[in-house]
């Protein structure tokens, strides 16, 4: 959900590279990394283990993997594929999927911003299963373990007069999921990892973590049960596009120069504008389709 | 919410009419009449009174308030206005709107169905409350007293995994409105009646009383307040066309000739098919205008 | 392009089928039939010869194909693409392509109106090549001859003030295409054709001969290239229906009789009602990606 | 259209700014400034009237009509209706409407991108009158002249395969309109004109003046009838942003440490990006409907 914040990010991993870029060493993160040369996907693992870890990355304790792969946004069907499989290999990881399980995958966003509207369209594409297998009271067998799959599109607080916390509390308190999977668009610090980039994690969605005004937030506290979160940022703020460009220079000015400087020159308007690439129409549908077949695979 | 029922209609007021043919009185049923001549607008408040008057209608006791207008189609701005105001009286009348209240609009009806997307096009147009005044804090004054309006768009089972009205059961939990509007598209027997009819019910939304496969409903009894239903006929299943059009002439035959001609006449493929004007497409998004304005204006 | 056209079908196939029942043969028109019991796939080719047949027929002179497929609406990739080979063979066979060929595509009907979408559809679908042929300068060599597509959606008379033929004869007369393919959504007579039927013919689209309201027609003789026609019916007119139903019942009236029935029990609001499946608006979609993939394979 | 072209503008006014901040007076060119301060409506019109002053402005001669309105993108449909009469009045100065006129209104840009969908939007929702006219053989009289209204939305190359200019060319060249009227999205310079201002021009569409790549264009001189250009900013390139709000800051170092900066900084893919408002989906609906309400105005 794509809101109204100032200059930020939403990944774990662009929190981390500003520590590497000063060297520093964090206790209570450990960062592991995977690179697929073959195939060009990157896989970063970072793994917030302490109370000081959290506090120093800004993040909760977890897992955050975040699977890069620079064609992420071209129309290679096979290439997808790829993707979908390593989603679904850690979805599969993060929740134990040896015994029947439901889950409730709530498409985050707003559907009639195109940058926004990532999460409903992955629903839009996700095989649900709950109902299929409580109407012909079908069983797991040795062979085949069935997991119920369920979806919602809440909408945003504007289109419902509600908070999004309370429509995903009233259903997951009704229908009674074991886990709950929230997929939303996020906003990036650079560039570069627009369309290109995807995060999950076992924090769930928090309030303030992502761009949108979730108050409330997705998590565990609140819905009772675990919350995967699965983000793909698709806009930088324009803010932050014109503040990290200049940062360098500004690095040449005394404290009260940059901060005259950056008040004149970031004017108010930037505040509401994003940027996207030029085809976010279309890279937005390629990217939601390779989320909901990698939910698909994880749970079929 | 338009599903795979056999020939039928979801209209009162059609009911009534096959009594009214063989000039029948029913006990428990009254029926009141009022007829703007000026603008040509029909409304017919049936009340059915007694078990009896229910099991005679095969419908629920309580109020069914039918308002016809032949040019509901027409995309005459002020004309729609007229029904609108005529929309919000009744629902004024049916809510006791002198003090603050809390309104759940639900969009009934599957958003990729032409005929059957009026519900979430009406949740698209209305001017939800709630949140504003939950966040600003604001008070009902003398003058104006203030109510809380939410919607909500479900979405059908095929495409949520879920009830409808286990979602509507967990929402209304959670955010405790002390009434639920659910606003759906319906299926009539007749072709006149097509988009130019709008039902009002204070019985709820009943299992199987609608076209769709509402297994559960979403009457006061599983939700736990008032229920209010908005209904516009817009489709006729194509076998009841077929059917309608051939009772005069199959009077003329025995009963064993009306089943064998019936059945080879009215030939299966025509029960998955409906029948709706050349422009429904425009139409459905005139009639959620009508409809949004008419709870628009009683709640504000 | 689906038009106010009273009782009719635009299937040539159909107009045989009331010559079949009679069990007359017809001077000027052969009839071939080819069945693929494995694949459950029937194409006629209906070839109209001499100027009698063609007034028999109530269709011009020319080649008709149809191809039957009764899944055609059904979700299965693969057996979509083998209609969209059989669509490929038969474009190759009535378009000579063993030279570098120009075709425009156009996408006859109306987008904002489901049933009438299919040729708009067919042409987002379709691989446009005219462009970057002429844009690089490519060449046919000896392994591969390079055919320019190029397509256009042209509306109807209510959304641009102009024919559309006048819009396609201007386009041509500037492009200069070897050849024209329109692609149609067309009525057919009979619930069973919907959706499962693609007729191909190398005569053009005749003022009249669909539904819509083509009074001037895209044909040879307007256009000076030869034009082939693509259908699809997806709607049945209501009035239709209950006509159908009704005939044999009818065989037992006297002329007189039969005429006050019709007049009687065909409500002029069923010349405005469309008969269509309850998910035209899925299976549109996959009938013109079905279409769209023929065009594609025909010309690469 | 927008299209990938490297940092510029497209509005003329964007143009004499910066010859304005350089306190400049040129030549050839006259500038003429209205301020409706009760409705907050600037107008300014740019004459270019010699070689030189086209030279100077890197823009052919002509009038340039710029109408900048603060709250254009707000919904306020009053406010709205202002705009839309403005628009109608400099329609009426720049075509001769005092005989019967026939109008091709071209809606350019991409439908399937947002922020370039404006162009077919207003086509939408404009009154066409060309083939009522016609029809019914309607004459102008004393008090009224009936203007002819067509249009079309021809798309873009990679979705037709031909260039714009000649489909705009055949279809001019068939059905012979005075005047043609092409409606596109630009690319503004600066931020704060997005979505704020209308331009008119009456010297066309000019090949490589657009963000789009029409190499074309669409000209009096290639379509033998005067053209009317009617541009909405919706877009400003990233890549702008950041050169614009670095030019001071800039202007304090060498010309070659300038050139190393911006290399730097500029990354490649800010090219292929876009900066438009966080609500650009329903600030180009209003804006369309305030266009073709100015054209519905001007022409009837």
């Amino acid at each position: 959900m794509l809101g109204n914040s100032r200059i930020r990010t939403d990944l774990a991993l662009e929190a981390t590279e500003s520590f590497a870029e000063r060297e520093t060493e964090l206790r209570g993160v450990e960062i592991q990394e995977d690179y697929n040369e073959e195939k060009d996907i990157r896989t970063t693992i970072v793994k917030i283990t302490t109370e000081n870890g959290a506090k120093a990355m800004g993040r909760p304790q977890g897992n955050y993997i975040t699977i890069e792969a620079p064609d992420l946004s071209a129309s290679d069907e096979d290439y997808h594929r790829e993707i979908s499989e390593e989603i679904a290999k850690h979805l599969q990881r993060l929740i134990n999927l040896d015994r029947e399980t439901s889950v409730l995958v709530v498409g985050l966003g707003n559907q009639g911003i195109t940058a926004d509207s990532l999460g409903p369209l992955v629903i839009d594409n996700l095989r649900m299963t709950r109902h299929i297998i409580r109407e012909y009271g079908l069983k797991s067998s040795g062979k085949e373990i069935l997991h119920r799959v369920s979806g919602i599109i809440p909408g945003v607080m504007a289109q419902t007069g509600m908070e999004t916390s309370e429509i995903i509390q009233g259903v997951t308190a009704e229908t009674k999921p074991d886990v709950v999977i929230a997929v939303d668009a996020l906003a990036a610090r650079s560039v570069r990892r627009l369309n290109r980039t995807v995060q999950i994690t076992d924090t769930g969605i928090h309030p303030g973590s992502g761009v949108g005004n979730h108050r409330n937030g997705l998590t565990e506290e609140n819905l009772q049960v675990k919350v995967i979160g699965i983000g793909v940022p698709t806009v930088v703020d324009a803010a932050t596009i014109v503040h990290d460009s200049m940062a360098h220079l500004l690095d040449t000015l005394e404290e009260q120069e940059q901060k005259e400087f950056l008040e004149e020159m970031i004017s108010p308007n930037l505040y509401s504008m994003f940027v996207t690439p030029k085809d976010v129409d279309e890279t937005v549908k390629y990217l939601s389709f390779t989320i909901s077949e990698g939910l698909n695979m994880a749970f079929s």
